[in-house]
């Protein structure tokens, strides 16, 4: 008589069992990622080689969040000009735009989001080359690109995305840095992130549980962020939504003041992510705008204790580079939405109306 | 003894008057945007000749939001690749990109806005060709631009923007058209729309007051719409937010099922904007979503009797072109955050910690 292997036949003790394991093992997936880091050299030179003018991201969801910071790696290393493509431009209305000097970077864990796989289809067809970052390569999307770049963070089994969105930004960063002749440095820096988060997710942990407690009469939320942290803002704010059902927009702290800030009372607390680099006052300001609202402020990220205006803060670790401030920045997020679901009673691990895999249109 | 100017001195009457003033004032104020079709013609050319292969939209708030649809407009006319570009990538982190084949649109309605006029300063020293779009022409910055267009809105005094909005769409389309040497067909279609929008103007606003009475206590809502209409989605989201004090996020119809589904509830409702275009079938499916999960769903655009999910409707004429649905598309969302703030106690005119011109960085 065998046994049935106890890793897949164990359900999840608890709601959150899962989602926490995932956030837990972002250090180690993130590990697993480097190990692919010749491949993802191999696939840098290539498109070094083609010199292309624009590098167009698509994704949705987490996916696109990290296209969001996708524009600053490639921007900031190879200096080269990446944007979050239009999907339904070229989907719904057939758009013929010139792809010849364009490279297609499309971004989804499942490699199974269907409109994300005709995207590269047609963007092929239309001259770009393009590659798949998956977790699955073996899916339609590694089927359809020209090249496939393996996330390797290994099953993801909560339904709200959290070491495949930051092996996303890993990939990314680790790409742009090799397309830019500093794949090894990213990677190098990459693994001392990997480090950097393990040693504060039990602290992080402990610190974001009774904040999140104060939470849970919440129901709607502002995550600000700039430049490089936006993409954070826009993690944080969909894992408020999609696990503690918490109405959390994303803004830019310049675009909070162009109208949002008006909403904002003692009822609608703001998610802060200051990191050290040179958008930091833009967030310091737009956190003072935000109690001088009346709102409770949050700050999370490396400089989280320059949010003077702050009431709560969980501080992560300063990233060996600015470009990797983000992978640390979004972990308390992370935490604190995982945190407030439970206090909410609702199940991180499975919020009502979604599946793993989107095949929405 | 000499009187004051009636229009100069008299205070608005009433909370919302200079709101719902300037939403019908929109058609007069295309019309006047139309006279400056030759000028647009002039830039369309210059931009035609320089063979861009990138055209990158700047803007905050509701400039933003039209930078959304410029995205279409560029890309279904000239068929040019056109972006939102990254303005803290160049502000902020310095990033030193190749702009020499591209060309900038900054749409500012103030010509103030602080990090735009950088950005537009340092993509011209970049190489960059730049166009101001902008009500005030004689600002900083169509001062720093290398060409500027005026909106000819006339003054906007509510601080939420309505009708610049409008004309920003209007004179993206219409640049766009030049470009793709069909200027004069779309400025034949513009003046078809103000037309269309003077016929509806009155029967959408007796709709929309008494759907609005009933949303007083409402919180939390999502705009959707896909293509075409996510600008519009953006921008209801945003009147909602700044006048009505509502958390409102817009969402493609793909993005909702992408997680954010998952907050929804009874009290929850999402305004769904549906045209006559490709798109359709996907914002009919997420209407669906949002029905299944119990939430009131108010359909608005031309094909808003499609949105078989629909609650309530508000649905405007077809426009003479689909890329022009969205200036008849937005009024209703307008006209309802007008009523819904009234209806709250608000005053649209002047938002709560808003100013008209926006200085923050």
């Amino acid at each position: 008589m065998s046994l049935p292997s106890a890793a897949a036949a164990a359900p999840a003790d608890r709601p959150g069992d899962l989602f926490f394991a995932e956030i837990r093992e972002q250090p180690e997936a993130l590990r697993r990622l480097l190990e692919h880091e010749a491949e993802y050299g191999e696939i840098a030179r290539t498109i070094a080689g083609r010199r292309p003018s624009l590098i167009r991201l698509v994704g949705h969801g987490s996916s696109d969040n990290a296209a969001t910071y996708g524009v600053y790696a490639f921007g900031l290393l190879p200096r080269m000009t990446a944007v979050r493509d239009s999907i339904s431009l070229r989907i719904y209305y057939g758009a013929e735009l010139d792809f010849s000097a364009s490279v297609v970077v499309a971004l989804s864990q499942s490699g199974r989001t269907p409109d994300v796989v005709d995207y590269v289809r047609s963007a092929q067809e239309l001259g770009a080359f393009t590659v798949a970052v998956t977790n699955e390569p073996a899916a339609e999307l590694g089927e359809a690109a020209d090249a496939v770049l393996p996330l390797a963070a290994g099953p993801e089994n909560a339904v709200a995305a959290t070491k495949t969105y930051l092996n996303q930004l890993a990939a990314l960063a680790l790409l742009a840095g090799g397309i830019a002749g500093r794949g090894a440095e990213v990677a190098e820096n990459l693994r001392h992130t990997a480090d950097l988060i393990s040693t504060s997710l039990t602290r992080l942990e402990a610190e974001a549980r009774p904040i999140a407690a104060s939470f849970a009469y919440v129901g709607r939320m502002y995550a600000i962020g700039r430049g490089l942290e936006f993409a954070t803002a826009r993690e944080v704010a969909l894992k408020l939504t999609e696990t503690c059902r918490i109405a959390a927009e994303p803004l830019t702290a310049t675009d909070l003041a162009h109208g949002p800030v008006a909403a904002l009372d003692s009822l609608f607390p703001v998610w802060t992510i200051a990191s050290n680099d040179e958008s930091l006052p833009a967030v310091i300001e737009g956190a003072s705008r935000v109690r001088a609202a009346g709102a409770t402020v949050v700050a999370s990220g490396s400089a989280a204790d320059e949010i003077g205006a702050a009431q709560y803060l969980l501080k992560v670790p300063a990233a060996p580079s600015p470009l990797l401030a983000p992978l640390l920045s979004v972990v308390p997020g992370q935490l604190f939405a995982g945190a407030l679901a439970q206090a909410k009673g609702l199940d991180p691990d499975r919020p009502a109306g979604l599946t793993k895999v989107t095949i929405a249109r």
